[in-house]
């Protein structure tokens, strides 16, 4: 295929799309889009977020040390738009979103109840990157929708129907089908013995 | 929706899948499954990858500062498999999986040439994370395929058509459809005044 050079630069780059749930000191609520967000270890289960230091929710965290990452369905596409272009400073985005929360079991952040999967998070570590902060955190608990769960022990990808965020074209993206399934489909490019 | 606990664990989460392209002292090529990988920062444009620190690409990478982010897209998901199984140390991966690499401009580690989207990177702060390291890299070019530029300036999803990968679930998926269009739809909600 022919290639160009785009420079150093943000471009295409398939994300998820979540809400992070947080408290100020007054015990207000505020949630906030975020795609910079990923799995880092498994020793102990992290996850890191990244935001700009001056939004509401990098206030919040780094004042309760705790946060709540709430997975969005490809249904909540206009809401999760809506949290991520205004500030918790400016307006309560619960509120005019409709979205819903309730009681974490272990941090104070609450658990956004129309997410498939919510994450409770205590942050562990702080990495400044210009005027972003990479924000480390320690999975403690880990709630999914019951309907996801299959008879046969497995989890059900069509019930999370996760939105999935392509940064740099600004577009949100349900997923399509399942192409495979890992550590098993690469083996049949084992060479034969 | 009713929830259930599952306890603090890796469970399911929207990931991208990508191979990391490094080079070893005498120069070979490593290509290794990544799909721990996300932005981080715009000031520079900056990509963290967290990998097991015994992996032959830790090495690499290690030693030599630099790595080229290759995006998988779903036709490749058997060879990225494969990648993601085996390990560097014990195979040459890229004559098993026939995948075939070029020349980058800056980084001495090579362009996936069947990847759409490439990203040359350079080291610039390693986290420990307990069995892993998360590499956070500057983005020093980006290379996409030209196919995907359209007419109005924009780049076509569909040309990528990006590998999404569900962790936990241990499965491929492909996009399905477009669902909106970010810092646009969310307007829709905002209170008239």
């Amino acid at each position: 295929m022919n290639k160009v050079r785009l420079g150093p630069c943000i471009t295409f780059f398939p994300q998820p799309t979540t809400l992070i749930s947080s408290v100020d000191a007054t015990g207000a609520v505020n949630i906030m889009t975020a795609s910079w967000a990923g799995l880092v270890s498994k020793t102990p289960p992290s996850i890191g977020i990244s935001l700009h230091h001056k939004r509401k929710s990098y206030e919040n965290i780094r004042h309760s040390g705790e946060f709540v990452v709430n997975m969005v369905p490809a249904t909540l596409a206009v809401e999760a738009d809506y949290c991520g272009v205004r500030s918790g400073y400016d307006v309560d985005k619960l509120a005019i979103s409709g979205l819903t929360t309730g009681s974490a079991d272990i941090v104070f952040a609450p658990l956004l109840n129309e997410s498939p999967l919510n994450l409770e998070c205590r942050l562990t570590l702080e990495v400044p990157l210009g005027d972003y902060r990479l924000l480390i955190a320690e999975i403690l608990e880990v709630h999914i929708d019951a309907a996801a769960q299959r008879q046969d022990g497995g989890l059900d990808a069509t019930v999370f129907n996760p939105l999935v965020y392509l940064g740099g074209l600004r577009e949100y993206w349900s997923l399509g089908e399942k192409k495979g399934q890992a550590y098993k489909d690469g083996l049949a490019l084992e060479p034969q013995k």
